[in-house]
């Protein structure tokens, strides 16, 4: 953990020292210095080098111990065998900060992580601030710090980046110097060695030149807190994060790139989305995103107007609004009479508003003022294609005019290249985001209406459970003490009471005769399920029988069950079945389930039993502990949830059965890390409650 | 219909008259004729207007019928209440072929309809190609002809482009001048009223200088045509379409913009799959496969080799090629012994091969040249982000050696803007494509491998049926000359008899008692099920229950089904319930369908029963006739296709059966357009066969 102090030293040096620093241009020792002097750095520079002399007109000192004064920042360029020597140097010279440039440590192998893990023990103990190894190094642009060996010194700006590629890096600064976007910080994680990107995102948000956080990541290292920290940050700033190794062949090449085991995506997504972060899947869409949040104030509402001298576009508009979960605005009456009056007989007054291919920018500018002034609309997104009749520049004075004018998030889309392009330039330049698509702004509008809603969620309710964690512990200790990886049913069962889930009563019986006992004692109707630790979905195998009424019925269900199961699962050890009281439940059958994600903790997941809904990634994911909210959302969540809600005049089912299920759930994977994994599934539950037909409870 | 000799007048005329010509250069009419001069069109022009005199240098004609010979194209830029003689007059003097830049037609109202629909009428009966009317008109690259009102002449290429939006034209040709990008030909259709995307699509079909088609549509208006025309011109070239209006608020405004009514996505997209176009959401995708297609090789198979200097961006691209379809290809011995040697031990030879940061341009050859040769490899993208080390140039020349050198597509993504824009030009002039993210590099890959494997399918196999299509003809026409909407259940299962369907024994009961005697004829077990005109789905009020065995499960099921429906629904007049034989079938339910749509004609969706299914968009179309391959992929389609080739050692259902079905019901929604709507579900499905177990038929 890095202490926030020592981050000042690192972003806001008084004086660096360039460890390696070298007179040949061809070595990187050199960059760093000439990058540190070319981007105008005040502070004092102390270049070092055995072999002493002058680089680029600084003297030169030739070891650490003969610097005249321990600088703020040390940034590390030599071979990788010098690394771990010279840190310790820089320890007892007192620096707090430093940045090692060189490569060849954990991505490379055993040794390589070795030394590095030395590396980071000895950066812990001298509570020196440690970024990288294998970083391309970090950017202040507030104070012209640029102590990377990258080709170029972005602009001023107010958007904060961090990294966990460095050679990314290089592309994003190359792509930022020609497209007028500018930068805070600019930080490259490197191999995370100590200072973690929870501590970067931590310090950004702090950063009061930083406006936006926008961030590139392979493997998170300390899920818990990360998470905490970075609910923090959006609290008050917008975070964008791409997330790489998003899928099988992704997360293969990521472990082969950082040497860092990638967790589940699924918890990944979950611990963005609760922490606030937006998650985006492309760069594209990443710089899209920053832009807007930059310049834009969010929009207050769904309701998007768009603007347009051409049907076409308008309509892709208004497709890519519907696919984004964004409304066309339903401007008002005056609004429309505004328009009406404005606009000539055959424009398109409605949503998308169409002034048509021959308007000037006087059509434009009547338009964007009507529109400004209408309640309804949220935000607005002014498409612009060059037809004959355009004015492109007077059309985008005229959207800079309305958008400093208003205090809606305003867009703009100016289609094409050469003849927009000045029109496009005088937008940036004035904060307002332009886009080559209609498709790229929508996205950033929603992205944006999420952040509102984010900032305005409801205040997270604490829940407290009555549950019986001692009844439990014991249970569980009992069957790791035996060695089994699997809770027996019975005991199952017993936990599950101890967390007050709603489950049937239930005896285990070894023969028909015995069945029919324990369904006389329980009342009919009952349920009659296989018992075997070799059979993990009972439906599969046609180990279930239910809603049995009499002995009869219940000695054919024995045999069927049993001949049934055997025939199929001939490898399988049959413990014998059990007897389940039916309950009055009749409904629609959910499943809920929880992992334990080695980055993230215990994962909860809850979808529509049955294989259709895994197969069509219809299944909603949180991690624990839940909030009130959270389960409410998990819920809601899943595309399937209007059979919940009830279709066609159907009741709906008793939902707060099923938050409260999923909380007691989140609760139990909490207490118990040692439980890997738990599955509740079927859970019935209809418009009086829920009851959990079957579980599952592994340990590890 | 227009014929293919006269649009080569259109597209390659020997004289060109500008009738509306304007010595103003604020006007439409002047800009033709600048346009046309400008472009370097050497054939002769003919500017008509009656004021005469001379427009940049050419003798005006004052008149249509004082010209010294007819033109081989008339471009009309007049007001709108002069073009319908206008075109009377061309007729006369044997123009064959019309471009009407003028607006104000359909777009504009009933008046503007019925106008347009004159012209069309007079084109067709005077055999004239007309182009618009409220066109921007039509360029060809190869002889210099803009006949347009747009602002710039794009450069030659091998791209034919049409698009029923003019104001996008504009934006596509600014947009083309930045980006090296070359048109053969650029038609705007405009509103349609004779010539339409079906002809255009056909002329460029023939059209030797065109090598990739794109096009814009946001409605089209014979299916069948456009279908039949599309699906000749796709297996010689590659076509890419956008189409707008995808969703309510996109379609909502299209038909505002264009007056057109928008058929449904599902048949739409149907449409575009069976025609073999690349159906895409955006613009920047057209582009982006464009350029690809015109200058790249088809890959061969789906294995893509990333060669990369920085990992991230190497695991960006394997997720892109995973969620695109793609594989990773796995390099053969002989290519990983000559990366071995290649490379530094660093590297990362397995794919995404890194090459690690400080790679320079010889590292980069070399494995280009591994790769080349590797037999697994299909395809080749090169990633470069702008380190230290990187020799952008070189390494641009590096890839388009390879690429001269091997049959293979090669694309290269270069990341950034003002460093790697060298590399990029170099690229784009040697026709290697050059993305600035992965992304659209690998959906340009993967949609050049959809239309390889399009190209390679097998060859359509006609199915033959037999069937009674008197009888069923016999049964509709009385239910028709009746007024019903629906078919009676007795009458439908006669329609599905005679179409030789599946269907189980049926009576209709009006009480208890009949349905224990129809139930003995049958033969136990049977089915009950309600039987209403005012009940479309039984299962959700109850109305159905199965596997009845005895007399007294059939009459404890009548009193169940009878009361619980009269509850549910006591609007419903209950005719009775049906007694049905169960069969020999227990297994997977699905349901197969038709609708008439109104552009493309019938459309069959295929789906597993159920709400989920719809709910969770898994549903695949085709348009009827279907092929045998139609009838394959449409079960195959579906996301839970795998339920029904059995999941955990079932057994898979019966396809063929099912195919069967599919195969029927497309001859009987060809047979009768007056069946507005067919839907079987549940068809019951397991390894034995298939057997319709309920179905409606509902005529317009």
């Amino acid at each position: 953990m890095q202490s926030d102090a020592s981050l000042a030293t690192l972003f806001n040096p008084d004086s660096v020292a360039v460890i390696g620093a070298s007179d040949n241009p061809g070595k990187l020792g050199h960059l760093v210095l000439a990058n540190l002097v070319g981007a105008g750095y005040r502070g004092k520079l102390f270049p070092v080098n055995p072999a002493g002399g002058e680089i680029l007109g600084i003297a030169v000192s030739p070891a650490i111990d003969q610097l005249p004064h321990p600088p703020d920042l040390a940034v590390v360029v030599l071979p990788r065998q010098q690394v771990l020597d010279t840190l310790a140097e820089l320890a007892e010279a007192h620096v707090r900060s430093v940045c090692v440039i060189t490569a060849g440590f954990r991505e490379t192998g055993r040794d390589g992580f070795d030394l590095e893990m030395e590396m980071a023990e000895l950066a812990r103990r001298r509570n020196m601030t440690l970024l990288g190894p294998n970083s391309l190094g970090l950017i202040n642009t507030a104070c012209g710090l640029n102590a990377t060996i990258a080709q170029a010194m972005p602009a001023k700006g107010s958007i904060g980046f961090f990294s966990q590629s460095g050679a990314l890096c290089s592309a994003i600064l190359d792509w930022a110097d020609g497209e007028q976007f500018g930068f805070s910080k600019f930080v490259s994680l490197g191999n995370k060695a100590a200072l973690s990107e929870a501590d970067v995102l931590e310090a950004l948000g702090d950063d009061p030149d930083t406006k936006v956080i926008i961030g590139y990541l392979e493997s998170v290292d300390d899920g818990e807190k990360f998470l905490r920290k970075a609910r923090a940050v959006t609290s008050s700033k917008p975070v964008i994060m791409i997330k790489a190794g998003t899928t099988p062949s992704g997360a293969r090449a990521t472990s082969s790139h950082t040497g860092s085991m990638a967790g589940s995506v699924e918890a990944s997504a979950a611990a963005f989305r609760q922490a606030g972060i937006i998650q985006v899947n492309d760069l594209e869409a990443l710089f899209d995103l920053a832009r807007a949040f930059a310049e834009q104030p969010l929009p207050q509402g769904p309701n998007l107007t768009v603007i347009t001298n051409s049907g076409g576009p308008g309509i892709l508009a208004a497709d890519a609004c519907e696919g984004a979960g964004l409304a066309l605005a339903r401007p008002g009456p005056q609004c429309l009479q505004a328009l009406t009056e404005a606009l000539p007989p055959f424009a398109s007054i409605y949503n998308p508003i169409d002034i048509i291919g021959d308007a000037r920018a006087d059509r434009y500018r009547a338009t964007l003022e009507a529109v400004a002034d209408d309640e309804t609309t949220h935000a607005v997104l002014t498409l612009l294609t060059p037809t004959a009749s355009a004015e492109i520049e007077a059309t985008a004075q005229a959207i800079i005019d309305t958008a400093a004018a208003c205090h809606k998030p305003m867009f703009a889309c100016f289609m094409g290249h050469e003849r927009v392009g000045p029109g496009r330039d005088m937008l940036l330049a004035a904060g307002v985001p332009c886009y080559a698509y209609p498709e790229p702004a929508i996205r950033a509008i929603a992205a944006m209406l999420a952040h509102h809603r984010w900032l305005n969620r409801p205040h997270p309710v604490e829940v407290c459970f009555r549950r019986d964690k001692g009844k439990a512990e014991y249970v569980i200790d009992k069957a790791r003490k035996l060695g089994l990886k699997e809770l027996p049913f019975a005991d199952a069962m017993t936990v599950a009471a101890a967390y007050e889930l709603p489950v049937p009563e239930t005896r285990l019986v070894r023969t028909s005769e015995q069945a029919v006992r324990a369904a006389k004692k329980l009342g009919y109707p009952v349920a009659l399920k296989i018992v075997s630790p070799h059979i993990q979905s009972r439906a599969d195998v046609g180990g279930v029988a239910i809603d049995l009424h009499t002995p009869r019925d219940v000695r054919d269900a024995w045999l069927d069950i049993t001949s049934r199961c055997q025939r199929k699962r001939p490898d399988a050890y049959i413990a014998g079945c059990m007897v389940q009281t039916m309950g009055p439940i009749r409904g629609r059958e959910v499943e809920v389930r929880f992992t334990q994600d080695p980055q993230f903790g215990p994962l909860l997941s809850f979808c529509l039993a049955g294989p259709l809904s895994e197969m069509l990634g219809d299944v909603s994911h949180r991690l624990a502990p839940l909030t009130l909210q959270d389960a409410q959302d998990i819920v809601r969540e899943i595309r399937s949830f209007p059979l919940l809600r009830g279709v066609r005049g159907e009741e709906p089912v008793n939902l707060a059965a099923i938050e409260d299920i999923l909380l007691s759930m989140s609760q139990l994977a909490c207490d118990f890390p040692s439980i890997q994994e738990a599955v509740l599934s079927p859970v019935l539950v209809n418009a009086e409650g829920a009851l959990v037909s079957d579980l599952r409870l592994t340990i590890g």
